[in-house]
C-alpha cells in the first residue's frame, strides 16, 4: 500500500540521487512544488538551468530514480538502517538552518551546495533529533598529533559525561578521537558520513563505526552504496555545523575541512570555537590562524570553555587560580615588609622599616601580623624568617615554609 | 666642578633611593618644582601624605640622600656604568608615555607605582634611546617550558637577525632564552633588572649578563648594590612594556608577571601579543586567558606576525599555505570528474559524465584538460588515472603521482 508519505519520500531519495545534495536549485523547485512534482520537473527536463539539466541527463543515463529510490529504502532495510525525511517526527530541525546561507554569491561549487538535505539515512537507535538536540561538534585533522587526540577524546569524554551528544565526522585523527571519547564515556556519538551508512568510511574505522552504531548513529545524506567522493565531505560538513549548538576545532592544518566546518558554523550562528596548540605543529596552524582572522571565534582549553559557549546561561567558566602562595593573603605594605627581613639572621624594627621604606608605626603593625600568621619570629631582639624547626603549629609550618620557598626560589612574580 | 646639571642628576638619584620609583607624587613633586626642590621637600617632611612622610623618614634613618647618591655614582663609575637623567641625550623618550597611566584609582600599591623613572642606571655601550628605538619586549615565565624556550630563542634570533633590539627581564626561562636568542643572532639585547647594575639577579644568569654588557645593555631604576625585592620586579614591568613597540608573552602560568607586562603595554598603546601553546601545559594557561580576556591581544605564532604588529606599515604576513595538492589546481567540475574516474580500471565518457553529476559535453571538456595535464590517459576505449608507468614526462608523472596519493590518501579534505 503506498501512501503519499510514502511518495514523498521516494521522491526525496531520488533527489538526493538524481542530483548531488545541498543543491539551491533543487531545494528551490522543492519548496516551490513539493519533492514530487520538482523530481517530475527535473526529470522531464522542465525549467532548469543548463548545467542542471545537463547534470541530471547524465545520470538518468544509469538508472531509473524512482527504481534507485526503492532498491536503495530495501538495501537500507537489509542492513537496520532506516530514512528520515523533514515530514518525519525525528528530523532535526536545525538543518533547516541552512536556509540562511543560501542566496549568496558562491566562489566555487561547494560553496553553492549549502541548501539543507532532503532526506537523511540513518543507522542507530535513537531518535535523530533527540540525539542531537543537545549536540556539540568536535572536528578536526585527520593527521592529529597525539596532543591534538588527548585533547579531543578529553573533550568529548567529559562533554559525553554532561551529556552533550558528541557529532563529528567519522575520520582518523580527531574525529575518531571525539567519538572515542564520548564512547567511552557511555554517551551518545553521532557520525556524519560522506558515504552511505552501509559502507562507512574510512574502513580502517570499521570496528568504530559498529560501536557508534550500537549506541549512536551513523547519518548520510547519500544513499547506502554512495562512494565518499572528495567533493562530498565538503558539503557533508555544512549538516554538522548546522545540526551542533557550536564546533570545536581541536587541530587542523593551514588548508582544512575542519575551517569550512567552522566557517559554516559561523555563517549559521552556532558557536565557532577552537583549541590551540604548540606553534611549532603544523596541525596547529589552522587553528591559530581561524583565531587570528576571526574575532568571534572563541579559544578554547576545556570543557569549561565550551559549557560557556554552548550550555545554559550562566554556565560561567571559572577563573584559572594560580598557586596559592602564602604571600597573596598579604597585603602590599605586608609583603613589603616581609621582603625586608633578611634570609638569614634577624633585623630590628628601624632597620625593616628603613629597608621597606615604609614608617615606623605602620611596619612595626605589619610585623606584629606577620608574627601571629607564623610567616617571621622574634630573635636576638628583631624580626627573623620563621623556619619549619621553630614553628609550632602545623598551619604555621606550611605557611612559613611557603614564605621560605617563594623567597628562595628568587621571588619574581 | 659642581653644575646644576650635576644637582639635577644627584638629586633624581637621591630620589630613586629615598622612595620607590614609580611613585605617583614624587613624580607630581618633580613636575612641580623640578627634582632638587622636589628632594628638599621630601626631606623637610614637606606637604606630603602621611604615609609618603613615614617612609621617607623611615629610609632617611639609614642615611643621607645626598652622600647615597654620590656613593651610587662612584659605585657605578668604578663597575663601568652610567646614569641617564631625562635630561640627557639618551633618555629613551618612550618611557615618558608612562604618564598616561596616572591618575587612575589603583587597586593595589603596585598599580599607584606606575610613574616614569627618574633616573636609569646604565651597563654596556650602546645609547640608550638608540638601543631602545626599534625594540620589542619577549617576556615569559620563569619556570618555562623547552617549548617555550625554543619558541623564545627561535623570535627573538629572527628579530634580532632584522634589527630588533630585544628587551626582557633577564629571569630564567623565557627572559634569558630571548636574550640568547639575540646574542647569537649578533643582536642588541637589554636586560631591565629589578635590582642594581652592578649585581644582576638571578646569579645563576652572571655569564648571560656580562654577555648582554659586552654587547647590548643591563638598566635599572634602582642604584648599584640595590636587592631584588619581590615588589621591584612589578614596578620594573612598567619601563619593559614603556620602551618597547609591543610585548611578546610566551608563556606564563595563570598568575604571572608577563601578564602584567601585557597589561601595562595595552594600556600604553603598545602591541600585546601572545604566543599560544599546548592546552595541556601550565605554562600556556596565562597565555590562553590573556587571548580569552582581551580581543585586542594579538594571537602571534611567528616573526611574520609579530612584525604584521610592530614593524612599517604594510610588513602583512604571508598567508601559511597548505601542501599544494594537484586538485588545487582544478576548478570544481574538473575535479568532480576526476573524482569520478575508477581507482582501477578505465570508464567511458557517459558513465563518468553519470558519476559525477554533469552534462556529458563539459565532462568530455575537463577530460580533455585532465588528460593534457597528466591526470588521466585514454585506455580501453574510456579514460583512466595515469600511473607513474604510463606517465611521460617529468612534470606528467609528478603530478599523477600527487593525484593518485591524494585519492589513496583518503581524498577527504
Amino acid at each position: 500500500m503506498s501512501t503519499r508519505h510514502d511518495h514523498v519520500r521516494l521522491a526525496r531519495i531520488a533527489l538526493h540521487w538524481l542530483v548531488e545534495p545541498g543543491n539551491e536549485t533543487v531545494h528551490r523547485m522543492v519548496n516551490a512544488n513539493g519533492p514530487i512534482r520538482a523530481l517530475e520537473r527535473l526529470v522531464e527536463g522542465d525549467a532548469l538551468d543548463g548545467e542542471l539539466r545537463g547534470a541530471v541527463a547524465a545520470r538518468m543515463q544509469t538508472g531509473n530514480p524512482h527504481e534507485i529510490a526503492e532498491a536503495a529504502i530495501a538495501r537500507a532495510e537489509r542492513l537496520g538502517a532506516r530514512i528520515v525525511v523533514p515530514e518525519d517526527g525525528e528530523w532535526p530541525q536545525p538543518v533547516r538552518d541552512l536556509t540562511r546561507l543560501l542566496g549568496r554569491t558562491a566562489d566555487s561549487r561547494v560553496d553553492r551546495d549549502l541548501a539543507p538535505p532532503l532526506c537523511l539515512w540513518v543507522r542507530g537507535a535513537p531518535p535523530l533529533d533527540e540525539a542531537l538536540d543537545r549536540s556539540v561538534a568536535v572536528v578536526g585533522a585527520r593527521a592529529a598529533t597525539s596532543y591534538g587526540e588527548h585533547v579531543a577524546t578529553t573533550l568529548a569524554y567529559q562533554l559525553a559525561e554532561r551529556e552533550w551528544t558528541i557529532v563529528s565526522g567519522g575520520a582518523y585523527g580527531i574525529d575518531a578521537a571525539a567519538h572515542r571519547g564520548a564512547l567511552s564515556a557511555g554517551g551518545l556519538t553521532v557520525a556524519v558520513l560522506a558515504c552511505g551508512v552501509d559502507r562507512p568510511y574510512p574502513a580502517g574505522n570499521t570496528a568504530l563505526f559498529d560501536r557508534i552504531a550500537e549506541s549512536g548513529l551513523l547519518i548520510s545524506e547519500w544513499p547506502p552504496g554512495s562512494d565518499p567522493l572528495r567533493h562530498r565531505f565538503l558539503i557533508r560538513n555544512r549538516v554538522i555545523a548546522a545540526a551542533t549548538r557550536g564546533t570545536v576545532v581541536v587541530e587542523a592544518s593551514a588548508r582544512s575541512g575542519a575551517s569550512q566546518t567552522l566557517r559554516r558554523a559561523r555563517a549559521l550562528g552556532r558557536r565557532p570555537m577552537v583549541v590551540p596548540g604548540p606553534v611549532t605543529s603544523a596541525m596547529s596552524v589552522g587553528c591559530h590562524e581561524m583565531l587570528r582572522d576571526h574575532p568571534e571565534v572563541r579559544l578554547v582549553t576545556g570543557i569549561d570553555h565550551v559549557l560557556e559557549e554552548i550550555g545554559p546561561i550562566g554556565e560561567l567558566a571559572p577563573r584559572p587560580r594560580g598557586v596559592e602562595r602564602p604571600h597573596d593573603v598579604l597585603d602590599a605594605e605586608s609583603a613589603l615588609v616581609l621582603e625586608s627581613v633578611p634570609r638569614r639572621g634577624a633585623a630590628g624594627l628601624d632597620e625593616l622599616a628603613a629597608r621597606a621604606g615604609i614608617d615606623v608605626r605602620t611596619t612595626m603593625r605589619k610585623l606584629t601580623l606577620l608574627e601571629s600568621l607564623g610567616f617571621l619570629t622574634r630573635r636576638e631582639g628583631g624580626y627573623a624568617l620563621a623556619t619549619k624547626a621553630r614553628a609550632t603549629s602545623k598551619t604555621a609550618t606550611k605557611t612559613a615554609k611557603g614564605a621560605k620557598a617563594a623567597r628562595s626560589s628568587g621571588a619574581a612574580p
